[in-house]
């Protein structure tokens, strides 16, 4: 089954907003064993929007249509579907209802133009708005010169979109296709190894997967996000889906083992504080080349405090030797890493210190060029403390150099943890 | 002149990349005067590009092409582009040349499939490729049965895509569109005041704009990169547009004043660090809610050094108090904020100091609400030193919150460098 993608909006096409709707439902579409092989951006022109609908509903089964449905003159998908359908559009009083309470229910009386959002096309089905003001539509077509298929409309709002494909459209889309298959994803998030290098790690179960069909396997490449391994299995029900996609999941972690950090939602960030947390450990980084990024990650999960207790930007040369106890002399060495990571623990007072020292370019520093990091790891020990080290070369811009340091190095520090318990 | 794009590769269907660059080209295509209906994806399918290019040449006069120009057998733009034009491929033997060159120059071996990336359909006009090994195309379609107009095709690589754009496209449509004119635009970056508030204030000379036709505005939103106001004037040659363009700018500067922070590339933090530069001050800074972010971009900016020394991440109070000599009690206060910025100055050597303490939710603390932030600076005085501080409320979610407060602290700093000389 084909489901391509129109969305709806002139400032799309003036890249005053990124499209990322088609992305996310292109990816969303193929964990469904949906295709979508055409993906469109269109103006705020009546014409043009039924234009390509009719064209894209002539190549492909359905079309989701995201955007076009604010209560604005400019918001016209309402009107084009009707205009695809050949029907008229009528106020639907229930959707008038929800909208109105919405805004008396926060003490403000709604602008006349919001009842636009309640005209819904004849013989569509309303998808119910759970956090805007605009519901969804299904509009099935069926005309007399033999276009036929089904037109969904949703908000160009993300969170707002995402929502109503998940609780409606993938439902409808799966039932529309004859399939009654619920479909369950894991995500394996892996560091460490390239995609070729897992590619042929895993070449005997990718060949087999390709005999059986289901599930099916993917890598996306995510920055510092991971390298994610990515298993879909379609079965009658939950239950049955997830246990075709178990024994799956299991070999490839046995064959990936602590490369894998994470499962599906959780980032490299939020698992090292889990583990320090397990171990009732406090966390402080010492940075130089990062220069406040690992911090800026760490502290963007909600309830870091709990862990982390803050970090030492150490810039210029003198911070270092000053601040953390680092020897004058080279700063660019597996010795400064170390120093800076005892030095860290030492004046923020925690049990564990992670430091990133190294060269972002463009020049070169202390004799080592752009790419080269340094991580030291400063943890309890019984005898005292254990400090270790180790030197990594990163690809990529001054950018990217950086944000690879920093899921690099927690990752060291990850593995430390696991293989010490 | 209409100008459509198509973006090639099945990567971007299934949500794996991102397709900006059709944003990116939309934007410059308006900058240029040039009208942008219609943006397409499509995956690595012959037929199917095939297909798009066509249509859409029946629809604009000429259509950009992005990526499927690498050297495997899924990159199809070459073939796609010789069947619509309706001729043959051949070796360009200077292109092949040139990329023999490239792998020998690195002391490698050149895989014979790329040789495909010299491969150039009768009539098509070379773009050089200046840093990838692929050379852009500008293909005129001429067909028996009236299909007529310009294919453009560049690598999928932004930076290359970019690069040709300017270099080698921009002109070719400007000819064809009849207009010896040149383009010159002008961002001017602005942070204090919303959309709405900048459009009010600017309402004359918008409306003067709007009737005078050249140069044109527009309004760009764009986070912590600050709110852009870009003119864009056409000329007979830069000169002339610089001088139609002059004069507007001045009528905008006059009204913004120090509202505007910079122009064009220059960023927050390039500026502040070229203020503190000039006047030979180093800085530091001090971070609890946006734990390392301030940092993080200062150092984003290449030769931060000669300014920046570093800063301290006090996520846990008790590093407020201990290594900042923040007075224990409440830390979301301007007296926690003023205590910070002169800590770091002490305990980092530094002459300016920037203290960020506030609540990033979605929890209150110390009886402040989710959106609170303290901004706290220390500067030199003829008396001394200088602090002050500000209380501000910032909108959106933890994420948004955290970064409005970067851009909203260093602009705090920034306007008073300029106040206070």
């Amino acid at each position: 089954m084909r489901v391509d993608v129109l969305a709806v909006g002139t400032e799309l096409l003036l890249g005053q907003i990124i499209d990322t709707n088609s992305s996310w439902l292109g990816e969303h579409l193929a964990m469904h064993g949906l295709h979508s092989l055409s993906q469109v951006k269109v103006g705020d022109n009546i014409d043009r929007i039924v234009g390509h609908m009719e064209r894209m509903l002539g190549e492909a089964d359905a079309v989701i249509v995201c955007g076009g449905l604010g209560p604005t003159h400019d918001d016209l998908t309402r009107e084009a579907i009707a205009r695809v359908m050949g029907v008229d559009l009528h106020l639907d009083t229930d959707v008038a209802d929800v909208i109105r309470h919405l805004f008396s229910s926060r003490g403000r009386t709604m602008p006349e133009n919001n009842l636009r959002q309640a005209m819904v096309p004849a013989g569509a089905t309303i998808i119910e708005q759970t956090r805007g003001t605009a519901p969804g539509l299904i509009c099935p077509v069926d005309r007399v010169d033999g276009l036929t298929g089904v037109l969904y409309a949703v908000p160009g709002v993300p969170h707002e979109m995402r929502d109503m494909f998940h609780r409606a459209i993938a439902p409808d889309l799966l039932r529309r296709a004859g399939r009654s298959a619920t479909i369950v994803s894991r995500t394996l998030r892996t560091w460490g190894e390239s995609e070729s290098g897992l590619d042929e790690r895993l070449r005997g179960v990718i060949t087999e997967l390709d005999d059986v069909g289901n599930p099916t396997l993917a890598f996306l490449a995510s920055g510092w996000e991971g390298l994610k391994v990515r298993l879909t299995a379609a079965g009658d029900d939950a239950g049955h889906a997830s246990a075709v996609l178990a024994p799956w999941e299991q070999r490839i972690r046995d064959i990936l083992g602590d490369q894998i950090f994470g499962t599906d939602e959780q980032t490299m960030e939020s698992v090292v504080l889990d583990l320090l947390a397990d171990r009732g450990w406090t966390l402080a980084v010492a940075e130089s080349v990062t220069g406040g990024l690992v911090a800026g990650r760490l502290t963007a999960v909600p309830g870091a405090s709990r862990v982390f207790r803050g970090g030492l930007v150490s810039y210029a040369s003198e911070v270092k030797f000053d601040l953390l106890g680092v020897a004058p002399g080279p700063v660019v060495t597996a010795d400064a890493a170390e120093a800076m990571a005892v030095g860290v623990c030492d004046r923020l007072g925690s049990d564990v210190g992670v430091a990133l020292t190294g060269v972002a370019g463009p020049e070169s520093q202390d004799g080592e060029g752009p790419g080269t990091l340094f991580v030291g790891i400063a943890l309890p020990d019984t005898e005292g403390r254990r400090v270790r080290s180790i030197r990594l070369r990163m690809p990529g811009d001054r950018d990217m150099m950086r944000q690879l340091s920093v899921i690099s190095a927690l990752d060291f520090l990850r593995r430390d943890l696991l293989a010490h318990g």
